[in-house]
């Protein structure tokens, strides 16, 4: 081999093992990831990567998995600030006597702008490195996400009634398109629109955002059969099914996201399948809420995509998308009666390619191929009271908390490393943190 | 106050919470913890402390939360070194292809000693102090505890069928009883009796078993109502469901531990109620195995007790009972359709003092109370992905990880201080680990 077959990359990464999603179920040993700028240049043997490549900096991962950064299909970032606000209530009295009074008093662009922040510091903490966020001021979670150098889809708000973001569903709209035209050729910035959900969104304004989706090449995001009585009063109201209403009035599609999707019979699965739209599954929200269960194993048996995600902070009560993996995967078994119904690997996929699928980006996301962004964490398996390890992917699933994530790149920048955040000022962060909690704290006690 | 007033003590600790347990649903801001030789002294104000006792050592804890020691009632401690050796399969496949054939090449004196040591530190970093075991070589197991000073309650195994252990009901049961009047006044260990399932052991060793345990004061802990195929099963070839005929053999009683419990109808119901049995509830292993899902809420409303336990690592597969605890809440409320059927209070009191009362020892354990023993745990809650904290009940159960341990004494004596062990040689376990990792990897392979 002679010098001129010598390529050049920014960073070597030699793991233990490389779970690349891509090709299914693979667990390589012993690989070298290769990046050369924002994208990945070559997973291959480490004899290979030493003959074929150079690398500026080597990082040895040795007790380490290599894997796609995570991504997190559904959250409202900024409830951050509302973590453990109140739990253990009915979603309307939790709603009604706690979550919208401090939405009322305190939603504005600095609360959005520190809680969106902590929510991206804790979600890249644990692995997470796109994140579809749906809540107020998208301009400023989009502006924050692209200076922390974090892939996101942001919506903009739709709803019937006014918010502290808009006054009705026409400035919704107006806002919206705008801040589509502004952020859609961002290579960070996903802009998307969020009909909040059927019952909070009228048929004309879910029309009018059927057609800027399609006029745009936009995604739509909507909470979608949450809760038995959400389908229940749908089918009292109009006499039909979330989904089938949806459907009728073109919401349904494959650059559509459905989050939830409990309380499920046949012709939702038909409806779903016929349109190629994407589910996106909260469990820990959905048990949390005693919202119901979706039936992650019929979606998947009927080749519609699921990708997961972790809803927001207030009723999670984290961001870590591998506490959210182990839960659908235990859960996903009991719900079909059957221990073989989600994988390890099929956890995993779901919160990688399938997520990159729903955002229709899975040709440049989403598994570790050359050619792809370089989006990629390393998780510690090397932790005492994580062995023995036989399966890594098990582990992750199993075992793992994203607390084990040592490393992370997004574009083939660092974002974490040895545990550490290396883009957000953390101590800065947890002064205006406590700022916003001493004043929720006497908010809600008053 | 004058100097004769002043009580010595050897620990004093200064908490930012204490959640005591008794009395229910209470969080006691900046309290001082006070143990002296084995027991809890008082928990009272920092000025009180300051006016009443001396201590000789003083610990500032100035972001965590106190609670009681965790209670793990059902696990098979050794089986940590199956952890993730096979995952996703049915459990006849699981068991018959991978875990038996496993357990018959390995399990030994030896192999029980060392997985139970791993198991005991993760159970110990992760907070738990007191944890139930079932599965061989009993005496091992208890030597290796009271050596590291984790209480636990241990049972011998009782089967139909021969095992490393013993030939055959007779066998178990002589060794077992001879096990009780070893260990049964020991501080540490409880020694139980563990009839392994009502599918594995036959009415007349049964029937011995709980004339053994009527003779010596000894609980018993069965597996029961673990899969709907057991229960069918029992239907098809005794005409019975499983508690019927437990209740008919006299197996049921307050100091009866009835582990799994899914599948439950009314009659179950009645019977745990009439013969005041306790239920062990494992969800992650239940969700897991897709066996079933057990209601909690039901339970707790017919007064029966539940307690909490892991299972093995082989089926979690982790022993964080924090995690659980996280699970066992959010599954409580789909269950129950009902998101108030387990608050975090309650689920905090599910693996502390609902774990005492089913041992039968909820005189000395599970609450922070004078007099009781001094088994105490601390975690903190002031890790910035935590932020910000309302409630720390709140975090405890859903925002939290076992690795936020970062103290626990047991019988006053310290085991984790600053999150690392203080009486178990990791190092030198992990060696160990090591060597049985790579024998079990060849066997499975081979």
């Amino acid at each position: 081999m002679t010098a001129d077959t010598i390529t050049a990359a920014d960073i070597r990464i030699n793991a233990r093992w490389v779970i690349p999603i891509e090709p299914a179920n693979a667990v390589l040993e012993h690989q070298a990831v290769l990046v050369q700028g924002e994208r990945i240049a070559a997973v291959v043997s480490r004899d290979e990567a030493d003959a074929r490549y150079r690398a500026k900096e080597t990082i040895d991962l040795p007790n380490h998995v290599v894997l796609p950064g995570l991504i997190n299909m559904h959250g409202h970032a900024a409830m951050s600030l509302f973590r453990g606000l109140a739990d253990d209530l009915p979603l309307m009295t939790w709603l009604k006597d706690h979550i919208w009074p401090a939405e009322g008093a305190f939603v504005s662009e600095p609360f959005i702008a520190d809680g969106t922040q902590l929510a991206m510091a804790e979600m890249l903490r644990t692995g997470t490195t796109t994140f579809a966020d749906m809540y107020f001021f998208p301009e400023i979670v989009a502006q924050l996400a692209k200076d922390a150098g974090m892939r996101a889809q942001v919506c903009f708000p739709l709803l019937d009634f006014p918010t502290p973001w808009g006054a009705g569903p026409d400035e919704y709209l107006a806002k919206g398109e705008d801040f589509i035209r502004q952020w859609q050729d961002d290579p960070f910035i996903m802009p998307a629109i969020g009909p909040h959900a059927p019952y909070t969104v009228s048929d004309e304004p879910l029309t009018k955002a059927v057609a800027l989706s399609r006029s745009t090449g936009t995604p739509i995001q909507i909470h979608l059969h949450e809760t038995a009585s959400e389908v229940a009063d749908a089918l009292e109201k109009t006499g039909k099914r979330p989904t089938a209403r949806m459907a009728e009035l073109g919401v349904l599609g494959p650059t559509t996201q459905c989050v939830h999707m409990t309380q499920i019979d046949d012709s939702d699965i038909q409806l779903l399948k016929d349109t190629g739209a994407q589910v996106i599954h909260c469990p820990e929200s959905n048990l949390k809420l005693a919202s119901g269960l979706s039936p992650v194993k019929k979606f998947r048996e009927a080749g519609i995509n699921v990708a997961i995600g972790t809803d927001g902070a207030a009723s999670n009560n984290d961001l870590d998308l591998f506490g959210e993996l182990n839960t659908a995967s235990m859960l996903a078994k009991v719900v079909a009666d059957d221990a073989t119904a989600l994988s390890a690997h099929e956890a995993l996929a779901m919160a990688t390619i399938d997520g990159a699928k729903a955002l229709g980006r899975a040709h440049e996301l989403g598994s570790l191929q050359a050619g792809k962004l370089a989006d990629i964490i390393a998780v510690d398996l090397g932790d005492p009271f994580l062995q023995p390890v036989y399966d890594p992917a098990s582990h992750l699933v199993y075992s793992n908390h994203g607390r084990q994530v040592s490393h992370s790149w997004i574009n083939g920048v660092p974002q974490v490393q040895e545990g550490r955040l290396t883009r957000i000022d953390v101590p800065d962060l947890m002064l205006r943190v406590r700022g916003w909690a001493d004043r929720i704290r006497e908010q809600q006690t008053s």
